[in-house]
């Protein structure tokens, strides 16, 4: 098992790369191929112990900086750390890539080497994003802005393999966010998704409403990655605003260290993507994990695992078989190409 | 002043509806037109102390049901209450019309009777929605769900003059809710939305991110129906869950008398809704008040209230000028027709 890593990606390059990737390795037994300019990794593998682990590396001398245009970069670039790392998931000398450099760089370069699974068109942004609903995952949360009824469709399907794998639900319920809950309410892409769901054979439960994101009704609730975006970013606004309501409310009830820990376990809830590292491009052909560009070490080594986590689930031909088996079930049931 | 009401609209109509009414007049001033069936206003009249208001009644036997198709429900009972009701107002007998009607037949007897304000397609969902963001409103949160840009900048208009007269902003920053803070992030209605807003005229300081809208960054929040009514359901929703969350991280901390008391005020922070009677469609070319069909009379009495405040700040008026002001600095900055 072969991690590739970006080592030239994000604030904290090389530095935080190299150390949270050389403590992942050894934490859960993965081995690495470090990208970069081969004296500079060297010289910040020295200051750690990587004895005994497994670490290659490939040298280059490029690398994407934040604020290029990220196609234009990669044509100059034809060596940058993120291109010749997700090439060696292509050319099967590593079973995963991971980067925190620039997010449009990065799924440019995913584009350009790994392509997307079959029929579908963009990287999809999946998330379960909130503690307090952990048994929920949301998709699109980002990736794809003005969304296609079949698009939707697609995410119900991406969903379904990762609340299966990563939620360990064996039949996760599928929900359509909307504004109402009878078939027919909503914007037009969900007017046409409706019975592209419920024709699925995937375990569809109908619309859900804004008000039963957080109560765990589904498992996977598919929208539009604009709605997405706005949700999952509120939860974290929320937390924060709800934190500073409740330090005033219980001031008087409670010690401050204490009421300053709830605030922590709240936050610790409400804005989850900081603590638990970098998460897969899903969609993609081929398993490539970002991480934020703000990423330390603790974060990066998380990463690590999370990428190990993904190989040995199968997630690529987990979704490649579900794909295929809703497009043929709905094939049978629609005579129209899907 | 007077408010023409819809005695027959709502799970509790005609009973609440009329005694919510009767309270609200006394205790706001207002006068009141009761539109249903004579004898059983009457009736219902007599149960309560209406000794010194202004009360007229106007007689119908018809009335809309849930579930009816509003068009044709509204084309086959032309003396439906609650179209006689608008016509109240369109004929200046009425300033105002209320009403918990099914919402579908609501807005349609405004549409055929009122009209909306010149340029504009559909009335607008508004709302100053969580008691934690008090100087927050939100647009559009339901009404219209595929947007075109010229509908984002109405919506922007709309929300100024909201802020300025009920949230007493006399300058209100307007945002656009989008996925990244730079100009052509977003959506395709909000890349061109933008542009629109910078020419505006308004106090546009730029797309907000979801983290931002429970801050109080911006006064007016821009966005379509479907993501609006989806960030608002979700307050409400995650208001439920965070008071379950609460009531068992304070268990050993507090009593439960104070537990619940802390609940509660969340909860009447994140669903301001119920508690504060019904508000207008938006952009209607005269005003028009919906509560929900399961208000009881303290909400309807609230609404009565609503209702002379709208009259009082000449809220119709003040969007009309607004409108006009923002179109004219268009129409200069620009060749292309608005």
């Amino acid at each position: 098992m072969k991690i590739a890593v970006d080592a030239m990606g994000g604030d904290f390059a090389p530095e935080d790369v190299i150390r949270g990737s050389v403590i992942g390795a050894r934490e859960y037994g993965a081995g690495l191929i470090l990208v970069g300019p081969e004296t500079r990794i060297k010289q910040e593998m020295a200051q750690w112990d990587t004895s005994g682990l497994d670490i290659e590396i490939v040298h280059t001398a490029e690398y994407l900086v934040e604020g290029e245009a990220p196609a234009y970069a990669l044509r100059t670039k034809r060596n940058a750390s993120i291109a010749l790392a997700v090439k060696l998931v292509k050319e099967g000398r590593a079973d995963a890539v991971m980067s925190n450099g620039p997010t449009g760089g990065v799924i440019t370069a995913a584009l350009m080497h790994l392509g997307t699974l079959e029929g579908i068109s963009r990287p999809v942004a999946a998330g379960d994003f909130c503690g307090l609903t952990p048994r929920t995952v949301m998709l699109d949360i980002g990736g794809n802005m003005d969304c296609r009824p079949d698009q939707l469709l697609d995410f119900a399907v991406v969903g379904t393999v990762y609340a299966r794998k990563l939620l360990n639900i064996p039949n996760p319920k599928i929900a359509l966010l909307n504004v109402g809950v009878e078939e027919g309410k909503g914007n037009t892409a969900c007017k046409e998704a409706y019975p592209l769901l419920k024709q699925s054979g995937l375990n569809f439960i109908g619309n859900i409403e804004g008000q039963d994101i957080a109560t765990g009704k589904a498992n996977v609730i598919v929208c539009d990655g604009f709605t997405g975006n706005a949700v999952v970013k509120y939860c974290e606004g929320l937390g924060r605003t709800i934190a500073d309501w409740l330090a005033v409310e219980l001031k008087n009830d409670l010690p401050q260290t204490r009421i300053q820990e709830i605030s922590r376990k709240l936050l610790s809830q409400m804005i989850k993507a900081d603590n638990t590292g970098g998460g897969p491009f899903w969609a993609v052909n081929g398993l490539i994990l970002k991480c934020h560009g703000r990423a330390r070490y603790p974060e990066i080594a998380l990463t690590v695992g999370n990428a190990k986590r993904y190989v040995d689930l199968d997630i690529i031909n987990a979704q490649k078989k579900e794909l295929e088996a809703v497009r043929s079930r709905m094939r049978k049931t629609n005579k129209e190409d899907y």
